[in-house]
């Protein structure tokens, strides 16, 4: 599928997404940053720690999954009015192969904007040594919510 | 869909699955524990605390997902050979409604338990004064890993 | 999770829903009979044919899903308001046996039903010989489409 | 998610996944056929019939999961070794906008492809007047079954 370009209605888009991310304090207790935003994109990195891991040292699934959440629903975000807001309805999330140490890169787009609903694919690679190996992959819908 | 009642093949299945779950660094940051450990089944709580919530308090999607599918791993290593490990291939949850405050309760069962693949369902609710209130299901791939 | 019981507000639900299930022409197609109704509950059975069927015989996947998928829609469609309408949004199935002969029975159950949003889940069963095994697992979210 | 470039086993792939392609009896009912096959990808192509549709007169979101089913199913086989065969484990598709009149086009392309499991991912559009309309995304696993 080819990824949409897309332009925010909302002037303040980044300033308005990095002020919802910085009040998630589940991505401040991983580590987790935004190191990319555009309209219709969110990119979140989260470098390797022990406590992140499940039994075998590998990221646990669920971390990976809590990146991966982020970043669509940041992405969904940018594309929102100035005063609605995101919740996530579902994901689903295959963990291709097991991501040990490095920096976990979750790379989210939006691959269709609705009046309600925006659903987004996400991409996650292990940064190591130069590399990128793919770990996971995500497909996730989410809700706009407007103020009442 | 009924669920199935199972017998462990491997006598140690109760100390050998909290030994490993005791080594997920994952669920130590996070403050989970397990509550309920039968064969087939599995329970994890995780009391509520800031830096696990998102930018509108309730815990955060991924945190939910991540004591679910440590829950469904769990569920699905109760039933497997002592040598053998588990990985999640995959999963899917739905976030029926925002969890805040309380204690998150994930309970894991086994709905099919094949050689390769373990297939569990698991419900997340949030406990508060008394109440219960679903907040979050679960559909999840397991695969077996076998010594070589 | 306990399957919560449901009341209608449309005192027609059952004729309603049915209407629409006969206006399915891919339901015509494969045979699918709505077996039990109720609010919040819709079953949907389907005798083997090789024309249903995959390259080993069995019933194929897209066929499972496909009454699957309707028997969710119509259980939430039991719950909706006389002229609303519902669209899925997205599923998820595992295929945990492949099913061969007998008949294909989807019991789907609305487990949350918000004012958009609604989730099901559905079992399916192929029944034979007087014996019902389990072959598929899907989750469900679908939408209410109001009348403007 | 940058698509690998594949390239099969078996020289014998073209062959061997149109032959069994031809033996499922489903896709003749609906009318499919493959349209393009190359080691890693599949594409299969439905015409629009009034029996192929839901209450309104769109595809069938079930019909729409069996091409695409059968789309991923076939792009994974394509790698297989000669004598494998190939099951849908699981899958989870979006409906992102209804498909009406036209041509369905599901366009699998393999993500992953592991000794035991290989993961897909569909996009599905409607041609119609010289326009493709993005109407479905699916994300899928499958496993290889080895002769004995």
């Amino acid at each position: 599928m080819i990824e949409p370009r897309y332009k925010s209605e909302d002037p303040n888009w980044d300033a308005r997404v990095r002020a919802s991310f910085a009040k998630q304090g589940a991505m401040r207790l991983l580590g987790a940053k935004i190191s990319e935003l555009q309209p219709g994109n969110c990119t979140i990195e989260l470098p390797y720690r022990d406590d992140l891991a499940q039994q075998h040292g590998y990221f646990h699934a669920g971390i990976t999954s809590a990146i991966a959440d982020s970043a669509g629903g940041y992405a969904a975000l940018t594309l929102f009015p100035a005063l609605s807001d995101v919740l996530t309805v579902e994901f689903k999330v295959n963990l291709i192969a097991p991501a040990h140490g490095g920096t976990l890169v979750a790379e989210a787009c939006v691959v269709r904007s609705g009046r309600t609903l925006t659903i987004c694919t996400v991409d996650v690679c292990v940064e190591r040594d130069g590399e990128r190996i793919p770990c996971g992959l995500m497909q996730q819908t989410l809700i706009r919510i407007d103020p009442k």
